[in-house]
Parts: structure tokens; sequence; C-alpha cells
């Protein structure tokens, strides 16, 4: 079986990677070959038994899409993205590697021919919803983003959609809550400070958290997100009966509830860490987000996050810490 | 007030363009130009007071776009597109002329720049749904399309709504239902069947029906859709609090009330021109099109359809046969 990881060097292209190496083997079919693609050339993985490719590409480059298809592998995982804040930011930056960078993998996939029909999964985000909500997001939820980064990502859900529906590809489209606990620095996506307010105070840092402690936010940790991906790659897809696109199952907390996770967890000294300095331009962005889903379709399928806040945490710690806390 | 028609030689926008052009006024406001475009070079309207422009353009060359917004018309109604049909048959056609030609003209008007920001009206359509459906299909209702056409007009919708957010127009998006009566021969739209029925016999000759009379569908007439338009241009942004694709008002009826409405209206040997010749590949493609609505934020904000079928009928006679019906 040949993988092909696109986005490779990103958080949660580093951690799939990490574990399709590891394991050699996807949803019990042995892995001969791993193409890892990303901005910057992809580490490899040590100690791998597949044989690795890796490359440098602009993902918005046709001549890239058609060179990271043309070994035809069995599954793709589309996770190359600008973040929501920088696609806020920088329009056409966004368009050209949200928008126009998924379109060309869609369509290298489409041309490649002589049957070649992968299964191409790919990440969207809940931001692909926009306020005002129902108490619950139901899956027949219409997407109404309030960001050109969701708008970006629901666009790619139609298109992943209708190529599936035409049988260019077997498309997945995965809608990730937010995940956290990121490990390492802040990137540029507005949801950052969910981590930070975990992760800094583990760390024997101060974090600033921007908003109130009753904003409410959907959550599941790095290693369910990998989780998603791997069981989305194995999905039958007579099931989804031509929907696709899913909205993942996760934790619904406040972010006084997180708090109180980690006071629970690490004590009152690391809870005593975060600075509360509210910024209005994240507040107002953060408020336009979901909060609640009712995944039913996903949990019908077997996609499964955690249970609680606290296991989101132990997760960070046992994945990110060596199971160690700094007091 | 200056005018732009993209699309303006189908049938819809010929209607569009001769009530403009007679009325000299789009809600209030006198118009001193129209400027019309489309692939075929439209035709001039007669004794029309205000400048008339037409030129000939392929919709998704982003030169003929930005010529076609270099006069800074204050409302634009883009009606350019492949039907449904033939955007199936012909996925690139359809992906050049529906996906990419509205994108042109998008990034044509955000890129007019100097605080130029149009009203801009789409036609979007009710394929942007698709089954299995509610009773009723409800405002906030996901958008599934099960064509390519549907695809299409939904991935502008969401465009339009990030374009008007960021400020760089002014969308307004309506999902028309079903246009009957359409004069004329048929076109390779695979709803022509809807018209036919009733053109037809009405016309003297036979029409051909390839779907079961339990069929349900929702419908508006041409006049219905000029009104929708003119009233789209004229609405207050305001109101639509960011959700600018606005299903449309319609008659939900079935085939066979649409056929015991010509009988009612026309008589039996009118009637009696339907044949009944099943296809199951329209067939097939009308099962997954939506039937019923329930189209509540369109009819708060002012839209009107007709109330029955009976009424559609008899604005087709009225205002494509003179008045009169050959028996």
């Amino acid at each position: 079986m040949h993988i092909l990881i696109i986005g490779a060097a990103g958080m949660i292209g580093r951690k799939l990677t990490a574990r399709l190496a590891d394991t050699c083997e996807l949803n019990g079919r042995p892995i001969d070959k791993i193409t890892l693609v990303d901005v910057d050339t992809p580490q490899r993985p040590p100690n791998c038994a597949a044989k690795i490719e890796t490359f440098a590409a602009d993902v918005a480059d046709p001549a890239a899409a058609v060179r990271a298809v043309a070994g035809r592998p069995h599954v793709i995982f589309h996770l190359a993205a600008v973040v929501s804040g920088e696609a806020e930011l920088d329009f056409e930056k966004g368009t050209r590697v949200n928008l126009d960078g998924s379109r060309v993998l869609l369509e290298a996939v489409r041309k490649a021919g002589e049957g070649y029909r992968p299964r191409l999964v790919f990440t969207s985000s809940i931001a692909v919803f926009g306020a005002p909500f129902p108490a619950a997001i139901a899956d027949d939820f219409h997407t109404t983003p309030l960001t050109s980064y969701g708008t970006q990502k629901a666009i790619i859900e139609l298109l992943l959609a209708d190529y599936s529906r035409r049988g260019f590809l077997d498309g997945v489209g995965i809608r990730l809550p937010t995940i956290v606990v990121r490990p390492g620095r802040p990137n540029r996506a507005a949801s950052g400070f969910f981590s930070s307010i975990i992760r800094e105070p583990l760390n024997g840092e101060e974090a600033v958290l921007p908003v109130a402690d009753s904003v409410r936010h959907w959550y599941a940790s790095p290693r369910a997100a990998v989780e998603f991906l791997l069981h989305a790659a194995g999905l039958d897809c007579e099931q989804l009966a031509g929907r696709v696109n899913l909205t993942m199952p996760g934790v619904c907390c406040t972010v006084g509830e997180q708090i109180e996770s980690l006071r629970r967890i690490a004590g009152d000294k690391v809870a005593s860490r975060i600075r509360r300095e509210p910024d209005p331009l994240i507040a107002r962005i953060v408020a336009g987000w979901p909060s609640r889903f009712d995944p039913r379709r996903a949990l019908a399928l077997g996609f499964r996050a955690e249970a609680s806040f606290d296991e989101i945490i132990h997760v960070h710690i046992a994945d990110e810490l060596g199971g160690k806390i700094a007091c």
C-alpha cells in the first residue's frame, strides 16, 4: 500500500507520519511506501520498513500535484492549509493554498485516468459553520462560514463530494474540532489560546486568555485527530451514501471548565499561570464559532474522540510531556 | 444608475433586460446605462432611453470580466450558466463557466478597488440541495448537491457570502425554483419536461413526460423570476445578517397536479397531448431534487411567487401566447 500525505510537516501531519511509519500498516494492510509533501521538505521518519519519499512543493502548483499523485498512491491524506487567522489576514494566500491548492490536487487525481480512484481524506473544520446556531448542530445544518478559511474548507467539501459522486476518487471529509492541546509554539490560528492556556502553564510559563471563561467550544486531542484520519481512510464509502463530509465527535466545554480540568490534574499553582487579557478581535472571531454538535453520523460510523477535557489533558501529558508535569 | 447583466441573452436575461429597458428605473432609481454581456452579443432592447452597451464575451475570461465591470455598474445581475444537464455531461465546461466564470467576475469586482462595492445578484438554484430531504426544506438545511451544476452553484454561494462579509461587494444569492413555463424550444436542462408538458400542448404539439405523475417539484414563473431579481437588487443587505443566499418561494405540486391545472385551463384535448414515456436517467436525476421548501426568510424579506400552478399557466398564456390558447 502506498500512502501520500500532503501537509506532512504540520503538527497533525508529523503525528500521522510517525504513526504510519511506526506500525507500517493502515487498517490491517501493510504499507510499502509513504510519500511526504509539504512547503518545506518533511522530515523522514527513522527506522521505517516502508520506502519513504519526501519532497518540498508549493501545493498550489499543478505540476507539484501531478508529481505527488504520479505514483498512484492508494490513500491520500490532504492536510495542507493556511490556518484561519492567516487566511483571514491574507485573503489571496488563503485562497491560493486552501482553495486552489486543494483543487489542483483533485484535478491531478481526476486526470491521472486509467481507473485511478484513490481514497482521499480531507481535513475540513468546524469553521465551515457560522453563527447563529441551534443549541446543538445536527449533521444536516447548513454551512455558513464567517471566515475565509471556513469558506475555503466548505468549498473543498463540495468538490470532494462531487468528485466522489462522479467516481474520480473516494473522498471523505472530516470536520475536525479545535485540536487541543497543540504541542510546540503557537501558530497563527485565532484558536491558539485554547491550547496555550493548558500547554504553557503545564510548561511552567504564563498564558494569556483573550476571551471570557464562559466561552464554549468543541475539542479533540491531536491523538484523536490521527485516529479520525486512520478511521476515515478505512471507511466503506458505501456507508456514506454520498454525504462524504462528516462532523467529528469531540468534547464540548467552556474555557472555565478547561481551566478547572487543569486545576484538578495539575493543581492551583499551574492553573494560576493563566492571565486574563481580553482581546475584542479574538472574542469577536470566536463568538462566530460553533460550540456544540450532535455528530450522530460520525459516531454511527465508528469515529471516537475523548470523553472529557480531563482525558484531553492526560493525552497531552502522556504524548508530549513524557507523562510528567512541571509544577 | 448603471446596470450590468451577465448572461443577458438567456431566457431570464432577455426578460430582465426588457423589463429594465421598458421602465428605465430600478426600485425607484432612474437607469442611465445598461451593459449586456453574453457568449453571443445580446440583442439591444428597442426604444430605451438609457444608454445601452452590448458585447460578446467568454465569461470565464478574466479580461472580459474586467471589461464588464470597468464602467463600475451599481448593480450586477450574474445569470450566466451552463445548465444542469450540460454541466453533468461536460464536467470541464460546467466547471469553467459556472465555477471559474463566476470567480473571475467576483475577482474583477474585488480588484476594481477605490471603494467599489456593487450590489451583485447571483442566480443560484434549488439544485444546491440533494436528497434525502425532510418533508419541507428549511432555510438552515445543508447543501449537498447531487449534480455538478448544483455543486458549482453552492460554491459560488459560499464565495458570494465571503466576498460580501469582507466588503468586496454586496451579494444576494437567490435560489430559483424550477422556472416554468419556459418559452421557446427546450434547453439541455434535465428539468426541461416540466415546461414542455405545458408549453407544447398549449401550442398544439405533443409533449413527452419522462417521469411518473407522482413526482413533486417546486416552481415559479419566468415573470416571478424577474421579480425576484429586481427585489434582490433593492434589498437592504443589513437585513440579511450575513446569510446572503436565499431560497425563493414557489409553488409545490406534482406533475399530476400540473396536468390537472392544464386540463382545467385548456381542456381535455390539450391535456391529452402529453405522452408518457418513462426515462430512467431523467427519473433518477429528478429523484435527487428537492420538492418542498419552507422559505421563511425570503417571504419575510418580501419575495413573492405565484400562489398556484393555475396562476403559473395563466402567466404563460398572458406573457407568451398573447392571452390565447390554441385548442
